[in-house]
Parts: C-alpha cells; sequence; structure tokens
C-alpha cells in the first residue's frame, strides 16, 4: 500500500466528509482547494506533538488521535473561527496497521465532533511526531485577537483548569487514583473539548482571547502583552475541579490550575457591561480585571501580591 | 528566548513581508488570517522532511531551510496557485542559535524568491523534522489537477530530470565530481526552484498536472490513474542534462530521469493543438502521449515497452 492508499484507507471516515462546506478538493492531489464565503477570512494554525516530549512513548493510539487534533481546533476556537478542514503530517517509525488504525479512529472520532474534515497530509519515517495544521473561517473584522483587552475589562475562563496537569502523573503511570478521580482527568487530557461553541458566541463580544495551553499565569501574559496592559488574577476565583481537588487538595489544585499546561479552555477579556450577553453556560468564570500597566499578577482574597514565579510550561526555555 | 521569540527573532524577514497579499494576521496569536479575492480558492499542501531520511544528518542548515520550503512551494505550482503563506513546525533536539539563524537564512531567500510570507509555526523539541504547509491562491476552477488527462493529449514536462537523484551520492560524500558537474547537480537538489511562473500559466491550458517529487514513471502513474488513462514515455524524449550525463553516463542519466525522486519539476498534460500557446521557454520537453488504457509505460524508438520494474522510490512501500 502506496502512502497515499495508505493515508486514505486509515483516515477515510475524517476525509469522507470532504464533500464538507468549504472543501473542494480533499486528499489525492498536489494541494487541496478550499473555498470561503464571501466576507469570511481564514484562520490557520499548527501544532505539533512529540513523543516523549509531549505525549508519553506507547501511549493509546486511538487517545493520541483524538488529542493531536483537539489541540489544534482549540486554537480556532481561540480566534472564534469555524473548523473546515485538517492537513495531517505524520511521522512514523514503522508503519503498523493496529496502531494506525486506532490512532485514525481516535482522530476520526474528534473530527466528527468538531465538524471537521482531513484534507491532506503527509506520511513520513522517522521518530513519531504529529503536525496538525487545521484551517478555519470567520467574518472579516471578527476574530478573537490577543491584542483588544482593555483597563476595566473583565477576566473569564471558560471551565475548569488544571485537570490536564493532574493527570500527568496518571498518564505517565506514576501516580494511581480512584476510578473517580483519575477518569474525569484523563478524559481532560486525552480528549480536550475545544471550546467552539463559545468561541463563536465571543465574536463582537471579547475584547480579547486564546486558549490556554501553557499554563493561565504564562497565558494571561501573552494577552498583557499583546494588549499592553496588566492583567490581575483572584487565587479565589480560578475554577478548579472537584476531581483536581480530591486528587492533590487545594493548594496543589489552584497552582496546577495556575501554571499547568494543555488546558484548551478559553481565556478572554470583555467589558464588564456585556458579561449579561454571554449565554447561562455555567462554564464561564470571572477570575480577575484588566488593568493599567503590564505583566500580570495573582491576588489573594485581601487584594495581597501572591504571584508564583514559576510561569507555566515552555519550551525551549534557555536562550540561544 | 520563549518559544514565540525564537520563531519571530529567526524568521524575521521572511515574516515581515506579513503585510503581505493576501495575510491579514502573521505570527503571533492563536491563529493566522488570510483572505482570498472574491473568486479565487484556497490551495493547501503539506510536506514533512526528516533528518536521515529526507535529507543526511549534520548537513548545512541554510540549503536546508531552502529546500524544506522550496520543496512545498512546488506543490503549489503543480496547481497552477499563486503562494500567499506557509507555516513552518519545526522539531529540533536542541536550539542552537548559529544552525537556527543559518536554516532562517536559508527558509527566508527562498521565501523571498517564491512571494511567500511566514504566517505562523510551532516550535517543539525532539528528533529533528521540519514540516512546512503552503497557502496559495487560485482561480475558482482554474486549479490544475491530476485527473483531466484525455487520450491524445501530449505528454510534458518543465525541464531536466534527474539531477536531485544524481546529486545524492555528493550529498552524501559518497562519491566526488568536478565542480562543473558537482555545483549545477547540487543546487538542484539543495535549492529546486519551484515552476510558479509556469503552473500559473497553464492554466486553462494542461488537462492535469504535477510535480515530479516520487520520480517520473511513478508520477505519472498518478496521472494516469487520477485520470483513468494510460501514458506513455518516450525514453529518448526525457530530458537530462549535460551535468548528469557526464557524471553518470547515458544509461544511468536516463534511468535517474525515469526513476528518481525530488526534481520538483511539472509534469503535465495538454492538447496537442494548444502546445503552441505556451511561452517559448526552452524548459517544456514533450515526452510522450497519453492513451486509452491505464497505467504507464516506456517506449524506446522503435517503440518496444522496455517499462523497469523499480517506479521511482515511495515511503512505506510494505503493505502493513
Amino acid at each position: 500500500m502506496g502512502e497515499f492508499e495508505l493515508i486514505r484507507h486509515y483516515f477515510a471516515a475524517a476525509s469522507c466528509a470532504q464533500g464538507g462546506e468549504g472543501v473542494v478538493l480533499g486528499i489525492g492531489d498536489d494541494c487541496a482547494l478550499l473555498e470561503l464565503p464571501v466576507g469570511e477570512q481564514l484562520a490557520v494554525s499548527t501544532d505539533t506533538l512529540v513523543e516523549g516530549v509531549h505525549f508519553p512513548a506507547a501511549c493509546d493510539p486511538l487517545l493520541l488521535g483524538q488529542r493531536s487534533l483537539a489541540v489544534a481546533v482549540s486554537d480556532l476556537a481561540a480566534m472564534g473561527a469555524d473548523p473546515i478542514g485538517v492537513t495531517l503530517a505524520l511521522t512514523l517509525p514503522r508503519v503498523g496497521a493496529d496502531w494506525l488504525r486506532q490512532f485514525a479512529d481516535g482522530l476520526n472520532l474528534m473530527a466528527h465532533r468538531c465538524g471537521v474534515s482531513l484534507i491532506g497530509g503527509d506520511t513520513t519515517r522517522g521518530p513519531l511526531s504529529i503536525t496538525v495544521t487545521v484551517f478555519g473561517k470567520v467574518p472579516a473584522g471578527q476574530a478573537l485577537r490577543r491584542s483588544g483587552a482593555r483597563p476595566g475589562d473583565l477576566l473569564c475562563v471558560g471551565g475548569h483548569l488544571g485537570n490536564a496537569a493532574g493527570a500527568l502523573p496518571l498518564v505517565l503511570g506514576q501516580r494511581q487514583a480512584p476510578v473517580e478521580v483519575a477518569e474525569p482527568l484523563l478524559a481532560h487530557y486525552w480528549s480536550p473539548m475545544p471550546q467552539l461553541v463559545l468561541g463563536r458566541r465571543l465574536r463582537g463580544l471579547a475584547t480579547a482571547a486564546l486558549d490556554i495551553s501553557d499554563g493561565l499565569l504564562a497565558d494571561c501574559g501573552h494577552i498583557a502583552k499583546a494588549s499592553g496592559v496588566a492583567l490581575e488574577v483572584n487565587a479565589e476565583q480560578v475554577p478548579v475541579s472537584p476531581a483536581l481537588e480530591a486528587f492533590l487538595g487545594r493548594e496543589a489544585a489552584l497552582y496546577a490550575a495556575l501554571t499547568g499546561g494543555d488546558d484548551y479552555v478559553l481565556a478572554f477579556t470583555l467589558p464588564e457591561a456585556l458579561l449579561s450577553s454571554l449565554p447561562e453556560t455555567g462554564v464561564i468564570h470571572v477570575i480577575g480585571r484588566v488593568r493599567e500597566g503590564q505583566g500580570v499578577s495573582l491576588r489573594d482574597r485581601q487584594g495581597q501580591d501572591i504571584t508564583p514565579t514559576q510561569r507555566g510550561y515552555q519550551h525551549f526555555r534557555e536562550t540561544p
């Protein structure tokens, strides 16, 4: 089976949706072809996951397939974009039919959940690594950028934080937990659900937005820098799941929520007057406020600055 | 220097063109934003190069940067698309300032030559691997697909074939050659120039097109299959460069031209009556004809079938 047949065969379930809206030509030619409705812009993002760095060696390929797509689609949610298509660059040490089938099943499942079609890709031999590039559409001028936060805006997040960081010792087999604790944490790590509906609802309301991948404080730093403002986070308002608190205790759970990566929950700012325009989803938590200045600070109940020095995970910390 | 600063710093020369046509928002947010003129479609392609598989370990990073972009942009040429933007997913074992600077220099140089802007990417730690996703635009309905070849059409290529395959023993240091032989072969391997102008000229004329990456015979097989026709290649018409013939001798040079990969020269079919519509560039060679039937055959001067069994390089030959 050649390179083309290989991709086509295993990823047929995701790519058969290629008659989907916006996809003129899918897998099998030199390029895929997309079209956009008049007045819409194309949103593009690329994410790479490397074995041993972003996921453990010998992990469940179905879960890996789900997660690879979800983390990329989450960037579309963060821009308020509707998914159209995705390309998959898959580097594999060898072709294992079982592995590929399960990986494809996971990817296909998540593609179906997100309403996205596989439109192309490349399969190469080498150390296991997965690069997903996602394409979405958003009405011109309405994309949610990081640069529009204004002093006085509220800072909000779209759900519990820290679950993925809390799950990591379980993923790596370093710790165990009762099933009622382990299950929700592992589900969040392996199958984060991109907040596409929330992103779409935030168009025209949020002044800045992103998805939390490096950790809340680090990502708030990105908004603060891009917008030229300061962000204040109230520690007691940061939402932590009951499972995470049961697993780690209150203090460590909060630390995971503040600095752990891989949450793929949206963080956004918006004028206070617009908060009531958001639907009552139960997932939106106000956690702080935008101020004049720069940087991110963490406050306790008394307003004291308790900012930790560790600001979430970043690849390549060292200065070259 | 963080992940974002790293990319921005070293790839500034390519990304500063982001005010370029079609690029609304470049590097630094969750997604890049592109816009298309009304009536144009977006062409997308992804290519991965892995160290030790697609290029030798410890090769010149400047050359690698050039080549990584060129092979991806070549897919746009093959569709008749005009380049807009590119994302770079770069996986590196460690951050070396010298290596990164040179790689970026090479990529920036090729980006400038191709008129394409770096609009986003991801930098991760792991075994060296480069995934480039390219974006171009093409008037709706005018993209050059593989599926339109019709019996009676001429089969043409856009230049000498086999140079990259001929260069391989030089690239790997297995052989040496006089500079007048080595230079053009190595230039073709490391810095193939995507045939964007030719691709654009073929819109509305060519019935099928692709860029030769797997080898002439293998790639002709892709056109034959997609179009439901047979392709006949006349061996004596296959163009081989003087350097390649001087290096390998006539017979081995022809074999390299027929089966070697990495040429990134366009192959296309068109009705004979349209041949005179093509500009007299000197690079277009008629090498055969489309027939009823299926598959690819190679003919000698007497019309005898001399098709070799080896049909060019394909990743993952074994059936899973």
